[in-house]
């Protein structure tokens, strides 16, 4: 099918500085675990968006020295020819592919934590950080001025060296030096680099003279300038930027030294407000508080804002908000999306759905990310996977029987169909696919989720070789009967339904779901089992399911007591960058917020809590308890299954494995991995264990040989 | 000076199974972050001990396969041929110290996250963990366990080939799989590994018997033994073990399988209970619930429980308590401690004072360990320092003046004088020497960090080039005229008399400790400023000095609130596993903890506070408000001599250093490296700026010249 002309535009090459974009895509900043030190991941993740279309690729943060240390967070770094040498595969990668490519430069100021190197670290003031523990840092004098500014001048070379084509001055999320010169809520200075505007932009215009003068055109320059830090409560106010104020004020005074501004916005403690989760913000949400920057510049200006659609790129684009489409979250989900665009094929865009588990696993510090639409990201070089290209099974003359379309059993289908099984059946009790996705896109704020689904619906539907069948139910007879050689479970998981959970290991005494005044999650989303006016949620997941649930039921005018054993609501969206908006809007809504402490039992109309610390009693008055204790796989089916061999094996059958939920339940990422993995590796000699995956690590006496992806998958890791 | 013969005792060999520890001196598992990936700070690290005496040394917890993979925690791996080759570098320098090397096997069972691999966890029952998150494990069935059990056999003969002597069998803390499986309270299984305690012990049983049979004589086989859970509130109550029930009956059960007990106690939420800050915990706090270990076996027993005494290292064996003194953070404070007991020279011994920043930081995961006492910790291969050994400066004949005697001051002043600089004069305007530490001892439970002090005041005595003078005051034209050529400034910091701190990044209105109603800590502990009987303390610390000063007046009888912003009283303390009891025992001291709140104004007699998410005021009355907001660092006398270059030359001051609280107010641990690393680097090109350090990574195109000391200590890293 072929392209609309209407988005055409976003394949026009534009001109930054030296050096030219071949399209309107731009993969901006964003973490992914790999930093410098693993740099197979780095440069195979980095040059798989390339292969995909993205115009520019860039790095994570990338530390200019020892003392921008942010361990235990990953991040990358251009200390010494090492890590040159280490970023500079990924500059060959890229150029192989067409693509620029861009290193973020940054030094971390007064949020660098040393952990690492134990150096001091140095800001504008001598301010405390919310990332480091339990110091300020050293206030700049003139010698260390130099001495920083003389770090970004030989950062910059090494870059240059190590290939990039664009140098993106970090400025912005006051996570960046250059960003806390700036803001006066940061800058106390009384010298010529503080006080009034031009002092505390008098850092940033060194730092970029400096950086031209040693560069000159061998690589174009951009800021990443965060224009507005946004009226938050507990924020920066009238000490941060606005843009119709400074954040304005700055692009024309800096406008003369930079090739491309790359805008944003938001501030570190809430980066929520940048990064932003569908939850609370839909795409180019930045609009109204980046609009103005053409206006007060003659260089192409980059926007965010979890662009998935091409028809809002088209639009900002036109309306004269931008001129290149950054994104970040959106490669991650697909890589090729701008390909997919081109091609015209926009049914086989896997949309990002905002959930943010990427950023998850960085906030966490250490892990590679991982993606609930994109199993393979992270993934290009560890495992060899590839987005969009899937060999031929060695058994694909099997057919194989998939039992449960939730996540797990819609991901395993797809990926086996497009490794050409013979036969792929895919058969799901309910009416429809979808598994907990059928329900939890219907939790407040989580609408976009269901994108999830629908991709793999889309997809599904195109592959021949697969059938979906549902409202079908399948015994382990039927099972054995169906005639496939391979067999696959994916039958999920429930919540429990007698309040076990991980704090005693024990049900509630009381809980009992088939009682009237005690319900589920499920029970209450796809059963419409009644709920009274008092209601109080009993959370244990940590997650969006106890805070779903409580918010739905207070906008449906409940009185909501929201209970939970740890220290604030859902903290897993403290990672996912949920947790403010979260903790605020439920409080809001009139939720009572109880933190740190158990439900002792449930007994009809009254629930007895216990303070962790103290043991101290309350009694909340409730007429339903819903209990987010701990889920439970639905795996009798594959018990059943695998219990007698001899009948397998009667029936033909050489395979049978547990995906998903009923494996073990986690994240929706990790189901769709468990299903992909599986479907990658089902011509494997034992599918059921993980092939091993390289680990990039400092191997004493080792050669290049030792992290060739042939060794490593052939045994260098056992597993 | 020649030992005691008392002592002697602690040197006599002892036999475990097929091998000879030669001495009574083991350093148990404990965590570095050097893991697997750094093979060279992972073997110098060890041999160091090893050089000091220690008969035995292990390494961290270490996984036996993916499936048990801690990310973001770093733990020691021997998953394939290349952990077998990094972890062989240890084995092989400690044999060349005479000692043996131990190795602990790790499965992790429900704990093992699975953030890198994305394995699902396997354990006895679908249970979930307090550290994984939102997932039960996957409870094993037979051919799980086959697997397993088939993974532990691997992982011990790959450690037999790297050349481990000692496999210690992980089996406590409820971290370890063979705990879990014993510990009813996580072990629900109705077959023959669940119910009874023969069913629950039969998965180390068989484990035990696998191993024995693939390793025969080749390595002594120990277990660590996790014998007590222990009565804790929200604990495992009588589903966990006590010593004097299934403890003892498990040792005698599985006795014919090992050739040692390594005995503690704890469990993991409470790991403090076995790693137990000297805050709640005295030396050999574990005597009373390991004490009958040894009247139920034949084989040697090993004990930790910080010992740092010769005298109650004698005790214990002499008691029949023990046989082998184990110990970690001992051996951590002070690599050389068995080789100083030796020697009889116990003042010269470095003892750990119980802090627990070491264990901080494998909390946060990532970076390396630190140690309060000991700077040169996890320095001895990136940056080559050796704890005892000092080369003679190259400039060694100048004169240094130091000023000021806390952390920073006393350590510079004591390695410059091993250096042997040719006279150092530690000069301080205290009547004695300690700077914080003449205080921060004094709150409750922190009398041993005065060990901080005690040590270096016993080693500047020593030093005959070292002269330390108190009481004596120095301006800028007192430092100018002195006549060192060599002034380091460490004046130390106080904490902000006007409720400075990183929330608002400006004082507090009305905060203000030259009026009567609110006080610094300072004041309150050196200067004896009188508080009223209702106390506010605001706590933006997170660490040790909010609530040691709010424990210290409710103890005087005080009224005390506890106001923080965080969402727990002193969240650093959960790294130093120093939280749970903090948090309990605040309470029971009837200290008002308000949580999540900010203060925000100071008036006479009452304080406005506001809840950080709904901003609700509410007002506290308080006779005093106990600031502790922020530290300011005292560097006007540096900043003073830095302005005037010409006075420096004129004075023939060729160096002008700051270090410590004066240069970046941070944990003592750091103050104390502050002083360390510029006396190490002294005669360095810029002692200002820290030499590089060896960065342990996988280098494309490297050779295993790219990691030499010599290499990296030259420029390999800019710094």
């Amino acid at each position: 099918m072929a392209r609309d002309p209407k988005y055409d535009i976003l394949f026009e090459p534009i001109q930054i500085g030296p050096k030219v974009l071949p399209n309107r895509f731009f993969q901006v900043a964003h973490c992914n675990g790999a930093g410098s030190e693993r740099p197979g991941f780095q440069s195979h993740f980095r040059a798989m968006k390339a292969e995909g279309g993205w115009g520019a690729v860039c790095t994570e943060y990338c530390s200019i020295g020892p003392e921008s240390d942010d361990v235990h967070r990953v991040s990358a770094r251009l200390w010494d020819d090492g890590d040159v040498r280490n970023l500079g595969l990924m500059c060959d990668m890229l150029h192989d592919q067409g693509a620029l490519a861009a290193v973020e430069i940054w030094h971390g100021g007064l949020n660098a934590c040393g952990l690492e190197s134990r150096v001091p670290a140095r800001g504008a003031s001598a301010i405390g950080s919310p990332f480091a523990f339990m110091r300020p840092c050293k206030e700049m004098d003139k010698q260390d001025i130099r001495e920083v500014q003389q770090m970004y001048v030989d950062a910059c070379k090494r870059a240059r060296d190590a290939g990039f084509d664009i140098l993106v001055l970090y400025c912005a999320h006051n996570e960046a030096l250059l960003h806390q010169f700036l803001l006066p809520f940061f800058n106390r200075r009384t010298d010529e680099y503080g006080g009034s505007f031009e002092n505390r932009a008098r850092f940033s215009r060194e730092v970029l003279e400096q950086v031209r003068e040693a560069i000159g055109d061998d690589c174009a320059i951009s800021i990443r300038f965060g224009v507005d830090t946004l009226d938050l409560p507990h924020g920066l106010g009238d000490r941060g930027i606005r843009q119709e104020g400074e954040g304005v004020q700055f692009i024309e005074h800096m406008d003369d030294l930079v090739d491309m501004w790359d805008i944003n916005v938001g501030w570190a403690v809430e980066w929520g407000e940048d990064a932003a989760p569908s939850r609370t913000h839909a795409e180019n949400h930045e609009g109204p508080f980046v609009d103005k920057v053409k206006q007060h510049t003659k260089k192409p200006v980059l926007n965010v804002g979890r662009f998935v659609n091409p028809d809002t790129m088209v639009e900002v684009i036109e309306s004269g908000q931008c001129d290149i489409i950054g994104a970040a979250r959106p490669s991650i989900a697909d890589p090729f999306l701008p390909q997919k665009i081109k091609e015209g094929r926009l049914d086989d865009i896997r949309e990002c759905i905002g959930c943010n588990v990427c950023i998850s696993r960085w906030e966490i510090g250490g892990p590679p990310l991982v993606c609930t639409q994109n199993a393979t990201s992270g993934e290009e070089y560890r495992r060899g996977w590839h987005p969009e290209k899937f060999t031929t099974a060695a058994n694909a003359d099997n057919d194989v029987l998939v039992i449960g379309a939730g996540p797990a059993g819609m991901e395993c289908a797809m990926v086996l169909g497009k490794r050409g099984m013979r036969r792929v059946h895919l058969v799901e009790s309910a009416p429809e696919i979808g598994g907990q996705m059928r329900w939890v896109p219907k939790l407040p704020g989580l609408g976009e989720w269901g994108r999830v689904v629908n991709y793999r619906q889309i997809q599904l539907d195109k592959l021949k070789n697969v059938e979906v069948m549902t409202g079908t139910t399948l015994d382990a007879e039927g099972v054995l009967e169906y005639g496939a050689e391979i067999v696959v479970v994916a039958t999920g998981s429930h919540w429990a339904h007698d309040g076990f959970q991980g704090l005693t290991n024990e049900p509630i005494p009381g809980a009992d779901a088939s009682l009237e005044h005690v319900v589920t999650p499920e029970q209450v989303m796809l059963e419409g089992k009644s709920v009274g006016q008092r209601v109080l949620v009993y959370d244990c997941e940590t997650y969006f399911t106890g805070v779903g649930m409580a918010e739905k039921l207070v906008r449906e005018g409940k009185d909501v007591t929201y209970v939970t054993a740890f220290d604030g609501v859902a903290p897993y969206t403290r990672y996912t960058l949920e947790y403010p908006r979260l903790s605020r809007s439920l409080r809001e809504l009139g939720i009572d917020v109880v933190l740190e402490h158990v439900v002792v039992s449930i007994e009809p109309g009254s629930v007895p809590l216990a303070d962790i610390w103290t043991d101290e009693e309350r009694v909340v008055e409730a007429d339903t308890v819903v209990l987010v204790t701990q889920r439970v796989p639905d795996d009798a089916l594959y018990q059943q299954l695998a219990a007698d061999e001899d009948a397998l094996a009667d029936a033909g059958i050489n395979g049978l494995y547990q995906i998903g939920d009923c494996l073990l339940p986690s994240l929706i990422a990790e189901a769709v991995f468990s299903g992909h993995r599986l479907a990658r590796e089902i011509d494997s000699p034992n599918p059921r264990v993980p092939l091993p995956y390289i680990r990039e690590r400092r191997l004493v006496n080792a050669t290049e040989e030792d992290f060739r992806l042939d060794s490593a998958a052939t045994g260098a890791v056992a597993g």
